[in-house]
C-alpha cells in the first residue's frame, strides 16, 4: 500500500458520505424554515472545508485490527460520526477561545454574529450549531453496522469520549497547570483511544484485542497532540489553516511552555510573558519569544518526548493479538501522524 | 391509583439513580482535578433542585403501554438520561436568554461566572457543564434494559428528539414567528412524543403501539407547552421558579404574544410593546400588560386551545391497541399536566 493511500481513500468515501448526509439535512431544513437552514449550511461547511479525517482513519484501522471481513462501508456512518463530533467540539471550543479562523475560514461564532449583526446571537446559534451536529453524530452512529449485542458497548464508548473530551477542554480552559493530563482528556480520548475502540467494537474485538488497541492509543494520542503542539508554533500557517503565533496570542499552555516555564526563570522569560496570552503582541515579538522556545530547549524536549511516544505506539503492535492488515494500517497512520504538517 | 402518585412515585425512583450517579461522577471527577468537581456540582444541583420528572413518568407509561411486564427499574437509566438531557438543554437554554433564575436557583453560567469572576469564563465552563450533561445522558441511555434488536432504534429516538428540540430552540432564539412550529420541535418532542417514543421502543412495541403513542403525544406536547406559557406570564412566582414577567420582559414569542398581536392594533398595543423584550420594565406596567393580555381575549383563546389538545389526546387512547395499565397511567398524566401550576 502506498504511503498516504489509507488516510486519502477513507477520507474521499467519509467526505462522500458527509456531503450526501448534509444534503439530504439541507431538504429536512428546507421544509422547516429558511433559518433552519443556515445552521445547516454553517455546520457543512466547516465540515466540508477541512479535516485530515484522522478519526474515521484510526477507526476503521482499528476494526481491521479486529476482523478481515468488515469493510469500510460498515462503519462509513461511524466514521461520519466522529467528523460531527469533531465539528460540534471545534464549534464550542472556537468560541470559548475567542479564535477567528478555523480550517482557513471564519469560526462558526464569528459567521453567525456577521450574519445577524450582533453577537450574542452569532454566539448562541453557534453553540446551537455544535449541539445540533452533536445529534447528528448521534445518528449517524446508529446507522453503522454493529454486531449483534454490541450496540450498548459501542454507546458507552462513544459517550466515554465525549465525556472526556469535554471535561479535558474545561481543564484547558480554566487553565489547568498539569498539560500532560489535559492532552489525555481532550485529545487522546476522541483522536486515538476512542476511535480506535469503537472501530475494535464494531469489527467484534474480544478483550485481549481492545486492550492491545487501548495500549497503542494511549501513546498514539499523546504523540498527536504533542505534534499539534509543535505546529501551533512553529508550524506553517498556510498549512495549519491558523495564524502564526496563534496558540501564543491565546496564551494556550502547550507542552512547549510547560517545558520552557521548567527551563527559564526570572527576567530571562521576558519575551515569552510579553507575548503569552497578549492578543495584541505585534508578529516581531512572536518571532522573539518562538526563538526562546528553541533556544531554551523546549522544542526539542518536546520532540524527544513526541519520539519516546511514538517508539511506545510502535512497540504496543508487536503483542500478535491483532489482525495483519489492521496493524499494517496503524503503522501507516503512525507513521503519516508523525510527519504531519497541519 | 391516586392522583399524583404515578409522578410522585417516578420521581422519588428518579431522584434517587440520579443522587448514586452524581455521587459516582463526583469521586470520578475527584480523582481528576478538583476543578471537575465543580462542572459535576453545577449539574448535580441543577438537576436535584428541582424538575417535576414529567419526562420519566411519560416514559414510563409509553413502556407499559406496550408491557405489562416491563418494570421502572429495567428503564430507571433511560429516565435517569431524560432528566441529564434537559438539564443539557436548560443550562445552554438559559445562557442564551440571559436568565438569571432557574428552579428557584441562579441559573449556571451566572453561578459558574460568580466562581471565576468572569462572565466569558463562567459561560464557556456553563456551555461544557451542558455538553458533559449531554455525554452522561447518552451512558445513562445505554444502561437502561433493551429489548434484544431494539437499541439502535432507541439511539436514533434519541437522536432525532436531540434535533428537533434544538432546531426549535433556535427558531425561538431567533424569533421566528410561527409559534406553532416552535412548540412543535422544541417543547413537543423531547417532553411528550420523543419519552413516549423510548417508551415504546424500551417496551418493545410493535408499529401500530408507536403509532397510537404518537397520536396521544402530539396534542400532548402542544398542550404541555401551552400551559407553560399560560404559567410564564400568570403562572405564581413561588410555584413556577420564575419572576413574574419573566417571559414578557425576556421578549418571548409565546402563544399568548401571537393571539394578543392578532387581537390588537395599533396604539392599543402600547402597554404590551412597553414591556415586551424591555428586561427594566417596572410590575406595574408588567401588571398592565398582564391584564391587556386577558382583556383582548388571549388568554381565553389560549385556554381553549390547550383544553381541545388535551381531548384531542384523549381521544388518541381509545384506539383499543395499548396496553389498559399503561393508558390509565397517560390518563392520569394528562390530568396532571393539564392541572399543573409549575
Amino acid at each position: 500500500m502506498k504511503r498516504e493511500s489509507l488516510l486519502d481513500d477513507v477520507r474521499s468515501r467519509v467526505d462522500a458520505r458527509l456531503a450526501g448526509f448534509f444534503e439530504l439535512k439541507r431538504l429536512d431544513a428546507e421544509r422547516i424554515s429558511k433559518e433552519s437552514v443556515v445552521v445547516v449550511d454553517e455546520i457543512a461547511s466547516l465540515t466540508m472545508r477541512g479535516g485530515k479525517r484522522v478519526r474515521p482513519a484510526v477507526l476503521f484501522a482499528g476494526l481491521r485490527c479486529a476482523s478481515d471481513a468488515a469493510t469500510l462501508a460498515d462503519v462509513l456512518d461511524a466514521c461520519a460520526a466522529l467528523e460531527l463530533l469533531q465539528s460540534y467540539l471545534l464549534i464550542h471550543d472556537d468560541w470559548m477561545d475567542s479564535d477567528a479562523e478555523r480550517r482557513g475560514g471564519p469560526t462558526t461564532h464569528v459567521s453567525l454574529a456577521r450574519h445577524y449583526a450582533d453577537p450574542h446571537r452569532g454566539a448562541s446559534v453557534a453553540i446551537l450549531a455544535g449541539d445540533l451536529a452533536s445529534a447528528w453524530s448521534l445518528e449517524l452512529l446508529a446507522g453503522a453496522r454493529w454486531p449483534r449485542g454490541r450496540e450498548l458497548e459501542g454507546s458507552r464508548a462513544f459517550a466515554r469520549m465525549q465525556e472526556e473530551v469535554v471535561l479535558g477542554q474545561h481543564l484547558d480552559v480554566v487553565g489547568h497547570r498539569d498539560v500532560a493530563l489535559v492532552h489525555h482528556l481532550k485529545t487522546g480520548s476522541y483522536t486515538v483511544r476512542g476511535p480506535l475502540a469503537l472501530g475494535g467494537i464494531l469489527g467484534d474485538a474480544d478483550e485481549i484485542q481492545l486492550d492491545a488497541l487501548e495500549a497503542f492509543g494511549e501513546p498514539m494520542g499523546i504523540a498527536f497532540q504533542l505534534r499539534d503542539d509543535l505546529l501551533g508554533t512553529f508550524g506553517d500557517p498556510a498549512a495549519t489553516g491558523k495564524p502564526t503565533g496563534n496558540d501564543l496570542r491565546a496564551g494556550k499552555r502547550t507542552a512547549l511552555i510547560e517545558e520552557a516555564e521548567k527551563a527559564l526563570f526570572g527576567t530571562i522569560r521576558g519575551p515569552l510573558d510579553a507575548v503569552l496570552g497578549h492578543a495584541e503582541a505585534t508578529d516581531e515579538q512572536i518571532a522573539v519569544a518562538t526563538k526562546l522556545l528553541v533556544d531554551c530547549g523546549a522544542k526539542a524536549r518536546v520532540e524527544a518526548r513526541l519520539d519516546t511516544m511514538l517508539e511506545d505506539a510502535a512497540r504496543a503492535l508487536d503483542g500478535g493479538t491483532l489482525r495483519t492488515g489492521g496493524v499494517a494500517m496503524l503503522r501507516e497512520l503512525r507513521e503519516s501522524l508523525a510527519r504531519r504538517d497541519r
